[in-house]
């Protein structure tokens, strides 16, 4: 069987912040057979990440987990996470839901829905093996199947462990989440409610802020770019201080927050959004506060949790049927609205999880 | 009971690298009387530790956890962790060993020897309290009196929960020392050796990296002033990569530490002393590594490990007994000698332990 398939591709190394032309659309012709193993997906929803700059850089920490993409998708020294085809070229792999169209593995049949790694393009080829994450979706939830790919998906695995596992939260303690009205902070800050925390969480709007307070519970948020002094701010928000910080932004707002926290406090490093698109820009901390107040910092993803997927998803799928988890998708259509969907995440254009539904 | 009493004060907040110009000795008399429940101690050794240097600043995160000490000792508005006089005057408070002279409390008598949170100064009142630090030494283990303010005190608590609590090493793990001819420094890496790791030191002279390699049985060591670029050491020291990284520096060998660590890799910040004599010179560590490594940086100190002093140092003993781990011990005589021996620590010139002996 053959396909005609488009994709979207880099056209050179990012260094700064993402733009459109950044990206070009291409086409080729995918070519499945009975006998090759594979399994021929149509993808239906593609999960846009502000990791994935990383992973365009010509140099970056991340490409120790995963390869770094290549401009015009030539092929690269190693496959760890990316869909690779028979040829060897490589996609941009995102995690993604699609619809099985054929298959040559007996795990698998046509009209299969899947949810898992698959890749910035119409059609996703992949050889099942126990590296290749992919499982088909469990639609007795009745949850609508874009779900699977942000609260039930790596978003809400990244919250529920970074949260729950990372931190350890107990009653009464106060919880900061930055870019708390994104994909990973609007469930964090949700689930630290649920867990009996005071929680704050900032934002870059007004419309951002109002959200945090009202539709999603949050117990106070501010617009960090109308505080002159991001220590002073805290302080007024925490007058007792920090005990967990959900990072999602780095530089400035980690060394705030290390300024504000209680002792014992812990740190979920989840993202450092405010460095990717800035090699010189970091976080200088005073590991002083860190000492003396023997916080811990700790980095971790979402596959750090894989083997406990099924078990946080019947939670976080609970609280979503008993309406108190409240669920962002913001969704553009169209595999060529892929480059400025991912372009608006870096300018604080997205509200919750960006999601691209492919027609 | 009167006697005369010579105590170390600072003339001034010390911002930068201390001199022996910032102290001087003063002289007082201290009161005893049988109905003030009060314990006097006349001092035999006392502990010198870097960080004493940040409660002498003006302004330092480690005032969130021991009192800033205030130029000629005036009276503070705390009084956590420093022995007070019934004045309410303050002493540069330590940690030392001494011998009872008079005590107005039941649980203490002329003559016993105690070690605990004492001064630099000839005598230290104290009244007993859960509060107060102290305990009366076992002379059972035929230890040298030293040691007790030395290797069975902090920095034996420090180097002992730092590596077994904080990093839990397994065996075959790689460990990182900085300041390894140190105090905590050079017991960390000892026991690392003695739970079965593969460990590296660093330190400032080549008398210190022999002493690292030979006596204390490091499996390599190098000089880090003689290192034009510190990533590119730790990787040639280093080609499997860190596991663990017991940090006693801060700066640029955290950054170089970061860049060389494996997956799941462990920081126990135990100190930063690069960073204690300049505000200014901090860390910048590529938060992308901790994130992709799933690093955990843990700060600590030794009185997080206080209910379990017994246990360890019960550990620590045994092995000293077999031989397994050496003692370094720096001792200088007399109590003038005690801003000098204060200000060798930030210039490199001690090895091991620093202490003052008293007449």
């Amino acid at each position: 069987m053959e396909v005609r398939n488009r994709y979207v591709a880099t056209r050179r190394h990012i260094e700064g912040a993402p733009t459109e032309a950044d990206f070009e659309v291409r086409e080729e012709t995918a070519r499945w057979s009975p006998d090759s193993g594979e399994v021929l997906v149509r993808n239906l929803y593609l999960s846009i990440d502000p990791y994935q700059l990383n992973r365009m850089k010509r140099s970056s920490a991340s490409h120790l987990a995963v390869d770094g993409i290549l401009p015009g998708q030539r092929d690269s020294p190693r496959g760890c996470c990316s869909p690779i085809r028979p040829s060897g070229r490589k996609r941009i792999a995102a995690y993604a839901a699609g619809e099985v169209v054929a298959s040559a593995s007996p795990e698998y049949a046509a009209g299969d829905v899947v949810a898992g790694v698959l890749g910035w393009e119409d059609y996703t080829l992949f050889r099942p093996s126990p590296a290749v994450l992919m499982s088909k979706v469990d639609a007795s939830g009745g949850f609508p199947l874009s779900h699977h790919i942000s609260v039930l998906g790596t978003s809400g695995m990244t919250a529920y462990g970074g949260l729950f596992e990372v931190c350890k939260p107990a009653r009464g303690e106060k919880v900061f989440v930055s870019a708390a009205s994104g994909s990973v902070g609007s469930l964090a800050g949700q689930f630290a409610k649920l867990a009996g925390c005071y929680v704050v969480g900032c934002a870059g709007t007004k419309a951002k802020v109002d959200l945090l307070k009202g539709k999603l519970g949050f117990d106070d948020a501010f617009n960090y770019k109308e505080e002159p002094d991001l220590k002073s701010a805290l302080k007024r928000c925490f007058p007792d201080g920090i005990d967990i910080y959900f990072e999602n932004v780095g530089g400035e707002m980690l060394e705030a927050a290390l300024a504000n926290m209680n002792p014992y406090g812990r740190v979920a490093l989840s993202g450092v959004i405010s460095e990717y698109t800035g090699a010189g820009r970091r976080a200088v901390p005073d590991l002083l506060e860190v000492i003396y107040k023997r916080i811990t910092i700790r980095g971790f993803f979402a596959w750090d949790f894989l083997p406990r997927f099924a078990e946080f998803n019947a939670a976080i799928g609970e609280w979503i049927r008993q309406g108190k988890v409240q669920v962002l998708e913001d969704v553009s259509d169209g595999l060529e609205s892929v480059p400025s969907a991912f372009a608006a995440l870096f300018s604080g254009q997205n509200v919750g999880k960006k999601l691209v539904k492919l027609a």
